[in-house]
């Protein structure tokens, strides 16, 4: 249910995807029968259970246990679209006084979405159906992504899960004050008890000798292990580390100080609506608010919501916000209506959804093309600002590249290097049991390493991101992942469209239209290694990636 | 559950207190222990029912039930929250494009909240509940009101409400299309349809030998009846009949048009939100947004929503929705912790509803005492507009009557005469089956009799409210008894408050305390007759209201 988790770890700000709700109580889920309107506590026929029969055609049992599946499904995808509105709602207008309040409606709608989705019945119809031959593609996808659901949330003991549960609803407010402290002392012992329960966890989770991390990471981006993993930071390694050594010594080539002059926010505004008027963001089936951190979520293909955060002394900030929000949210626009409201109703992966955003933000929206028909317009509205500035010079700037510190203000160069940090980080965690007493100055010195910057304190280190307070370990590599894919994405939209022209006219119409039959429409029915070798013809390789960026950055750095 | 009731009814920019679910499937609830955590379908010694024992002191078993029916309370609560939310959100920022599909997300919880209500274990758990005497008053009131609740939903067949339920569901745009066409032909027969199932759920409804339009008049204002209403009506008839005839022959005596200048809606905002926090609207627990109607939605008490609508040629319309929405915003808020988020944490009824938005709104908000110290800072912010007109001007401007065609842009003298034609004209249908066809003819009549002026066309007529559309029958009057119980309260107020001093000083916060300690705490745990008798000490008794208006309009009309 990628739409669904994406949802949460959007709402949060950072990235949670294996939903476990708190499961306080476990209702045995009646029956429905097909039409969805009486009590069917046994079949007709007296039997109890189900069996599968032999004979040619749609069986008739078998539409019959896919109706009733179905109605657990509607009620599950009707109670995280209820819950995705407290989110929203919660991020962009509820009142702080309101949360403790609403916290417990929402605990209990949780609850209530783990005993729909956690019980015998569902699990006896999900076996029925496991071989069932007669199911449409899409039928086929719930019905796989619904087991594999019911499975993770299945694996780990309720008291346990209860209880680490509690613990994560308290840590977040430990690594929150430790951040704000430079004291990553008070975090580390709730740290360490994260650690323990996702060890613990992921051994549950683990399928026939799979290692620990690599059956965290499934839950993010399947078949994207370890093994694969490696192959991809290593060449990273290889590739972007020294780049980025080349580009350090070319720091002050680039003057990136009209970025930050004054712009008036309700400018800015405008601007942004025109952004994502102009990428294809449907206003008729789009909202766009403020929050405190821009966030996409969608709760159906037709309504799609984005959110912005406006600097009044950046100008870049807003604007590449909207696009990579719009990206998301065109994916979300884009699923089709066969899809959309059902359990696969989101995007088929972390990845592929960050791949969407990315390839918005950066491939197109911080390329010449994209800004040669739109950079007379943002002059006239800001004419003192960006009046002397040339399109040259402004696409110099909204691509300048440094090493730096912190994960989420870093560069399209950089930023893959962050996750490496974590990515290696998580692994020896999880496989080398490293002390959690010595992660920051691993840390430090993977940051030295990749980036060629270390922190001072921990605050701009190891404590700066959320996602290890929520007990999300493996999430990060899929954000990488994420910009990999754009590239290999963006390569065979190359071949197929003649992009210049498009860019050009800014025909966002064809743009879309083609990521909207390629991967959109799909939603989460197929998973994202198979839309991407569907579309381009071969498996997942990172050196469009590599090349994307060696290409770029030494046109721009005259490298 | 009067809160989530008026949510509704809100909602929907109409008044619809009776909250039937669609129940498309009734799943029977599983049992909860005390700790809400563990399945218990049978009792652990055996019994699958229970038994009252006769015990001294809190009964053990006695608070098991009622801890296993909170969590049924619990559940549905929520639910209906989350309802709110959808209402709330539709309202206010959803895009139409996006209705279709979220419709039936609350399809599911509303058909979610029904099971969870109607089924044989909540009955049971009530049953056992009925005569227990160690409960608290809220429990008490819980119980009862659920017992209400359920006794209201289940009298009616599931067939003949599900029929229903779809008449409905079309109803309402047969009603808006007629109404734009002013075509009462074509909105007849389905009007015929409603009040024929209106008529025949009545008759499930009436109590021992109840009837019919009592038994529906019963179901939004318990209490009263035709009995109380004849009277309440009759008084008005003698009374405030006459009155309004004085006045119109004095209607050139003030001079309005200063009101419909040309005000700035930024302005306008701006001193909207003066008067929410002057009349003690607390921002950090509530919201206030933009809607097409005005309305108010509690979610709980530290969650309280209300909308305004801003007309550019019109002073008055936001100020006095303002306050009128911030009344019932008050009263949400003052409900107590005990009883929020509990089967009774709304308003007491819907006439108590009213009351508290017609006190702030009319009997506070249209008196020269509320302006005094705040009239300044209104000409301030309109020089142009207002710079010119005294106080006096103003207050009798804010303060013109005038007979009038449509009920929601009545005035406070002439309000509740528009109810009464709606009461009369509901009284016939129920009690003499007046033939639906005539209605019209019988509605322009009584509008000559009471308001002495006829409609031209059924649009201005009979056509004007949406809600016989959705079969709100009997809901009408409620609006006229909150005027009334308004001024009952109000003339309390003024024996135990200095209200003189207290609105010279703005001070409110001891206004909506006192409000708070008499009425707004209990929420619906206590009758809105019991409360009212109460806090006057007698009665409710329609000589204070009748009173009051004359009295304000011959010193106003100089009579």
């Amino acid at each position: 249910m990628a739409s669904v988790d994406r949802k949460r770890h959007k709402m949060k700000g950072h990235r949670f995807i294996l939903c476990r709700f708190l499961s306080e109580d476990i209702m045995p889920g009646a029956a429905l029968d097909p039409s969805g309107r009486k009590i069917l506590l046994s079949w007709p026929d007296g039997r109890n259970g189900c069996g599968i029969t032999n004979e040619k055609g749609r069986d008739k049992n078998m539409n019959q246990y896919y109706e009733e599946l179905k109605s657990y499904m509607d009620k599950g995808v009707a109670l995280m679209h209820a819950m995705g509105l407290f989110s929203w709602d919660n991020e962009t207008l509820a009142r702080s006084r309101s949360l403790e309040k609403t916290a417990k409606t929402i605990g209990i709608l949780s609850a209530e979405y783990f005993s729909n989705l956690i019980n015998d019945r569902v699990k006896e119809l999900l076996n029925c159906l496991k071989d069932a031959d007669d199911l449409t593609e899409v039928e086929r996808a719930v019905v796989d992504k619904m087991t594999e659901d019911v499975r993770q949330l299945e694996v780990i003991p309720p008291e346990e899960y209860q209880a680490y549960s509690e613990l994560v609803s308290r840590s977040t407010s430990v690594w929150a004050k430790a951040r704000e402290e430079n004291d990553f002392a008070s975090f580390c012992p709730v740290l360490k008890e994260i650690i323990a329960y996702q060890k613990k966890f992921a051994g549950y989770m683990a399928k026939d000798g799979q290692k620990k991390y690599d059956a965290l990471l499934d839950q993010y981006e399947k078949g994207f292990g370890m093994e694969q993993l490696d192959a991809f930071f290593g060449q990273l390694k290889k590739e972007i580390v020294p780049l980025l050594k080349q580009v350090s010594q070319k720091n002050d080539a680039i003057d990136k100080s009209m970025i930050y002059r004054t712009y008036p926010v309700d400018k800015q505004k405008e601007f942004c609506q025109f952004l994502a008027d102009y990428i294809g963001f449907d206003m008729e089936r789009g909202i766009i608010a403020e929050s405190a951190h821009p966030f996409t979520i969608g709760f159906h293909n037709d309504d799609v919501r984005i959110t912005n955060h406006f600097l009044p002394e950046n100008v870049e900030s807003a604007m590449f916000s909207v696009i990579h929000e719009g990206g998301h949210g065109i994916y979300e626009m884009g699923v089709s209506d066969e899809v959309s409201q059902t359990w696969v109703g989101g995007g088929a992966s972390c990845g592929m959804h960050e791949s969407q955003s990315r390839l918005f933000e950066n491939i197109i929206g911080r390329s010449r093309a994209f800004w040669q028909p739109i950079y007379g317009k943002l002059q006239e509205m800001y004419p003192e600002q960006l009046g002397d500035v040339t399109l040259d010079a402004f696409y110099r700037a909204i691509n300048k590249a440094q090493a730096s510190l912190i994960r989420t203000e870093a560069d399209e160069l950089t930023y893959c290097l962050h996750i490496m940090v974590r990515y290696e980080a998580e692994k020896k965690i999880f496989e080398e049991d490293y002390p959690v007493e010595q992660l920051p100055q691993l840390w430090n010195q993977l940051y030295e390493e990749y980036l060629g910057v270390t922190p001072s304190t921990d605050t701009e280190g190891i404590l700066q991101d959320i996602h290890w307070s929520q007990g999300s370990f493996g999430y990060f590599p899929s954000y990488a992942l994420g910009n990999a894919f754009a590239s290999q994405i963006y390569h065979q939209m190359e071949q197929d469209l003649d992009m210049p022209a498009l860019l050009a006219q800014g025909n966002f119409k064809e743009i879309d239209g083609y990521l909207g039959r390629h991967i959109h429409q799909y939603g989460a029915s197929r998973p994202s290694a198979r839309l991407l070798k569907d579309m381009t013809g071969e498996d997942f390789n990172p050196t469009y990636y590599t090349e994307y960026l060696k290409k770029k950055y030494a046109e721009i750095y005259d490298l």
